[in-house]
């Protein structure tokens, strides 16, 4: 199959709907942290496939922030699109909403900026097929993440020593 | 049992090992970000735990980088302690160090800084101990931590609109 | 908050997108038959309870054909949607497509009709919102999805005697 | 090892008895759907595996109901067992039991019918082993499969388009 | 329900077959022993659960050996029943088979004897019914049984310090 | 790499501290009798690596008992560490101590000593590197985990017949 060169934002996007059951939650009902971020995680790497088209690792995460409790029995919903591709990494970014599922009320809870590389089978990083930019808000998107990007790379070192 | 005031950095310490196991893994054998997002969470969340002896939630997660990659079988160690203690929220720095089970070598793959608060059954956000800061290092810690904690408030929003 | 008595199709529709995990697959990597009913269980679940807005449970599932194999590292889409309600009950329709994460290839491998009950907290079966049929085929699928629950009711009782 | 030509019914039953535990439930101590299923589903390969002796997986399950809640803590037995061998393909009947642990009654759930292939390391299906009928019941159970089964091969189209 | 208060020992015996999956494997495709001993525990405590109607906690396990290899793949078969009762607890010997799934060649691998004992809601340990010891094979493991849990009680001690 | 020849105890130790969750309970919440061995098994597992640089499976597990209930909520640590090497095996023995997250009341509930043998990639058991004792406590624990092997030698057959 001969690779494509450039893709539309839209033909990687990702959304997916999890329910919060009693193995993703503390001995209180609430959601861990880390549960969500594992969602975020394979949700943003599944829109990093779809650009790529090659195996992906997760090489960052920036800041996350949890705005709302998230209960048992809640409906969490995740939205991935890819904002930027650099030379060798593209970022991906994600939206959780928590859904009560008796009122149906929605949250924001969190939103997270995740960056791939992809891999061939000798494991180096693979040119990557650039990103189509439509409309103005994938512009901004694609600008800012940039910016992230070169931002990451000056942070890039192990930290809490 | 009455409560205890101020606590010592290694009164609440952490040190927890794990091997990768297929579960943990993508199809090509790497540990996926996620799982080590949320290895780190609750590591850092039983290091809250015994600070505050109450129930926590994690509040925000610093950015992370994976700094290389765990493989299938790698033994992954995470050692997290408490840096900084503000008057609702604790800070709780995690290192992740990635041991080759066969020939030894260890690499620190990743660092992360988690925040928590502790909550009383309503749901309320506590007073929490002081943390008492014996070494220069625990000083120097907490006034880093001091400074994060200050920036998060500031960027404390949902972004990826 | 005041129960609504009517709903669109689109106010309850559901996707979801999951990566096939060493965990899913068999000893040869193939996912599991049960691996895929337990997604389309609740995939199905969610849409119901978001029409409903009450605990479900599952009633019933119709034949499910497996037409095509799905192996370690395909990404599968599970799109459901509420086809027909009862007085009591609600079909939802999953439709199931696997992809190719490299080659980017899709194939609808299953389809599923799931049938739920709603239950209040005495576990009393409720009456349900009614389904706002907008277009030829919200008609079409209603039709059917009468017609097979009248079917179901006929074949309720145990069998492999 | 010389393969086996023929094989009894009793050759291949399994039985299984499993615990509805914490993670096996929705957020009302109710078991899922879909773990039925997916305990449905590898009881009955298991089944299929002893016949074949060969790699096995699931090509369509059949109708199922689920007649009497299941909740946590309930003890859950599936008893497997052949019913119909075809050329290339073997039906497995299923029948799932609730045991109430502490007062010991039980409640025929639900029954199942699957088919399974054989397939070898190529992927291509397999002659399989002939079924021995033994009783009256042996003989009235091949004589239902195989009505069953020439059912299944006209319905044999994905749906819920 | 009024209590039954002696058993046969069939009443309560349990058997079931597990498949070898990808997650209960070490890098190497080996079952862990963990794996083995966490499905012999939940195998007896059915048993005892049969037994006793009550719930019951694992007080003791003996010494286990593992004495084959189990593979990914393999079909593990245990059958557990009651050996001994005594006052305030209930002795379950389980044995453990793995069945290569090809060859169908099946190799015993371990036996183990559990002790339970059973509890009322507040917590206190329970009188439990008698066993009706019908054969020979039931006097001989209900007399050993019972000199072991005499054997128990004399090293019921933390040890390892 | 080149194979070192002997090791000190301290070198293959091994800490790690779970959190108890629904996963890990039964439907009263009290932790499985199984969940604690297979994070004894697991821990121990990681000590025999350390010591053994090879892959180890393990062959036995002494008498058991569980001192204490677990529960919902409580931190579990477990630690392992290498106490006999023989010709082609490694006795490590484990402590696990329950503590109340709230309270910090920290109890002995179980001690394990499990043996492992080392194989290399043809399944062969291997040479291991002999344990340097320094202290006292090293040499009264190499005494006693000797005496050990050579009972289990002699009760290594199967049971429960």
């Amino acid at each position: 199959m001969s690779k494509v060169f450039s893709k539309k934002v839209s033909e990687s996007k990702v959304e997916t709907t999890y329910m919060v059951l009693p193995e993703h939650t503390n001995p209180l009902g609430n959601i861990f942290g880390g549960t969500i971020m594992a969602w975020v995680d394979i949700t943003a790497s599944i829109a990093a496939h779809r650009h790529c088209r090659e195996q992906v690792v997760t090489a960052a995460v920036d800041e996350l922030h949890f705005l709302h409790p998230v209960k048992l029995g809640d409906l969490v919903t995740l939205k991935a699109s890819v904002n930027y591709v650099g030379t060798r990494s593209v970022e991906v970014g994600v939206k959780v909403i928590a859904e009560n599922p008796i009122s149906g009320m929605c949250k924001h809870t969190s939103s997270a900026y995740l960056v791939f590389v992809a891999l061939d089978n000798s494991g180096k990083a693979q040119k990557l097929p650039e990103l189509i930019l439509e409309s103005d808000e994938d512009k901004r998107r694609f600008a800012e993440g940039k910016k992230r990007q070169e931002h990451r790379k000056s942070a890039r070192k192990p930290r809490a020593s």
